[in-house]
């Protein structure tokens, strides 16, 4: 019995969160800017980064701080990628230090990541002067969950948050996240910061297994621009107090633990990939039929990441072609005599391309289609049994806006 | 001695060509729509076509066409790509057939070329009962090779048009091209539609070896926007009408042959990308001191192809991060810390990274050198000696308007 439920972040037992404006953004002083996520007590944890040669200073210090598969809070600036920057380490370092003399832990058990401008020295000096306010303004809440949602937007328009409740072992677990992610985003890992917390009891190990497996069908499957960030960060802190019986291997409990952390993950991807820079909808696309699972996800990937398709979604142009093209190139191996193609949302479904061949449709309504928030490229392609889903959103005016003069 | 002279796809002896509308673009009857390239001769022929799946019906014509390595002539059309559609491979040959009967030869000595909406049937009907008129109109001239020009467009702004003059064991030889592309255009063979004119006498063997050689460092590094297109084709005939000894090996003619060759190509391929579909900017990318010409290319494409990168071009925004960033995900290896970038244009050569971390830079200088037409990103990497260069454009409002409504 999976169920969503309220409080983000805070959801689970003994999380407390905060999220408050020190200064790191400064044109905008009402803008949060700096979140914290404190557990009550030693979590086993695990994460995963960008796979972008160049990595920002905290995944490296991340990296270090989780070799002992454990942690205790994770602090987060937005406004400042820490990325290219000078003093990157030392700076990401001092950040977790801050957290950890207000907590009480080593600083060791503090994550930090960093979003925002690239190649910046980022301003510490605020961050560590607003630690104190920002562990203060600790709480286990539903607006305490919002508060530091919202301090890790930057192009964001909405604010990504998710909890969802379950029962592993005859016990009710549960788990929330929240997550940032709006340009440079493309499923190569990470693509965007997510922290996830749980009352699970699971073992470092386990967990680690586990996001890796849910990772690799649920960020990794959507695309804003094809643009991997240097910054990637997605990590999860499970501390043991839902009080089942400790993870320590495959099998039920695992498999309890780890539809949850998909339907978490799955759902702040797509919210994620609806909120990309000046997306106007949420384009999914659904491969069935294929050879294999790799297969249908390379196809699907390529179709939502195409350019095209994605301009011709903004204009609610029901222009298949441009799919089949995005096949094609996709890099997988099929015949196209054998391919069909449907558009479909709330508005219906209608097919317009069979066996490789375009279909005589009704063009009002498949602009009717297209015209919705949420539509759906559905792909069949008569090779096998495997099936895949992919997230990405349209290309709009608004992206080049934002894009063509983010720094200033 | 390499001079660029006047006369596109007649600059070379024996070879005449025409432009006109016979109606397969049926919205506006004064644009252009079919050409016709012919020698008075056979020719060497070779071809290089798009690598994506999906190809439109022409490609497969073309390729048993050109199996005996020799061709008369190239008919082409745009409004049409005769791709996943119903009769393609019929139609293409009926646009060959049609063609030849005008010409007075085999239906096997004609290419055929297709460029514009996918999935919808060919009206060949208009395009046979055109081409009495379209053989009339055949001449060798400046205004002959633009009419042809002028017919293969689609979202193109500006004709795409180069000749050069060589000398080839003593004897002057010519070479002239005419290009489009304007959309889905990205290196990956192809990439549009190319059509090239040489009277110097090459076998083919050596003419489809020079063609390969060529297409891999000029046509294959640009990109407009990631799309590779079903109906990408680069064609080449030589008449041998200039009266050098027949090239049938590598050496010194070769070698001169091939410099001319890769000249014109270059030259079309810039064309080509910096009339991207609504591009600003042409954007120059050098990568020098890679570790091999590999790794070069593959960190130029990526910041070429990055849509931030592209984005804040546009905004004339000296964003470098997206730049590094664009380089770390390209899946070359190399170590960020010993990267240099600049932005350089007419207006300047400014530096914006040294080491892998940001400069203080004159930001007022950078935004006027980044404002010109043509615009620079020089990156050293500090790993080897080897160089290369790539081609791209700007992302715009533009690009998204043409491309949200294309096929309306």
């Amino acid at each position: 019995m999976l169920n969503f439920i309220e409080g983000g972040v805070c959801a689970a037992q003994g999380f407390r969160a905060a999220g408050i404006h020190v200064g790191v953004k400064t044109h905008a002083a009402w803008k949060k800017d700096v979140a914290l996520i404190v557990s009550d007590v030693d979590c086993a944890a695990a994460a995963v980064f960008t796979k972008n040669v160049v990595k920002a200073a905290p995944i490296h210090v991340d990296k270090a701080h989780l070799a002992d598969g454990k942690a205790r809070a994770i602090i987060a600036n937005s406004g400042n990628a820490n990325a290219c920057a000078p003093h990157g380490e030392e700076n990401a370092e001092k950040m977790c230090a801050a957290a950890a003399k207000a907590i009480g832990c080593k600083p060791e058990d503090v994550l930090v990541s960093s979003t925002g401008v690239i190649g910046q020295t980022i301003n510490v000096q605020v961050i560590e002067e607003g630690v104190p306010a920002l562990y203060a303004a600790l709480e286990r809440s539903n607006e305490a969950s919002d508060a530091a949602a919202h301090a890790i937007m930057t192009t964001d328009t909405v604010k990504k948050e998710v909890a969802v409740e379950t029962t592993v072992g005859g016990h009710t677990c549960r788990m929330g996240g929240i997550a940032k992610g709006s340009g440079m985003i493309h499923p190569n890992m990470g693509t965007m910061l997510c922290f996830l917390t749980t009352d699970c009891a699971i073992s470092p190990e386990m967990i680690k297994t586990a996001l890796l497996e849910t990772v690799g069908v649920t960020f990794n499957r959507i695309s804003v621009d094809g643009d991997t960030s240097t910054n990637d960060t997605c990590c999860v802190l499970a501390n043991g107090l839902a009080g089942n019986e400790t993870i320590t291997a495959k099998g039920p409990d695992y498999d309890a633990f780890l539809e949850a952390l998909r339907a978490l993950c799955t759902a702040l991807a797509k919210k994620m990939a609806a909120d990309g820079e000046g997306a106007k909808h949420l384009i999914t696309c659904t491969v069935s039929g294929a050879a294999d699972e790799a297969a249908a996800e390379t196809v699907a990937k390529s179709v939502i990441s195409s350019t095209l398709t994605k301009a011709a979604i903004f204009g609610a142009d029901a222009n298949w072609g441009r799919v089949l093209c995005a096949m094609g190139y996709s890099g997988a191996a099929f015949d196209p005599e054998k391919v069909d193609v449907h558009f479909a949302s709330a508005a219906g479904d209608i097919a317009v391309c069979e066996k490789g061949r375009g279909l005589d449709f009704d063009e009002a309504l498949a602009k009717k289609i297209l015209t919705e928030h949420d539509v759906e490229i559905r792909i069949t392609m008569g090779e096998g049994n495997a099936t895949c889903t992919c997230w990405g959103c349209d290309i709009t005016y608004d992206y080049i806006k934002i894009n063509g003069d983010y720094r200033t």
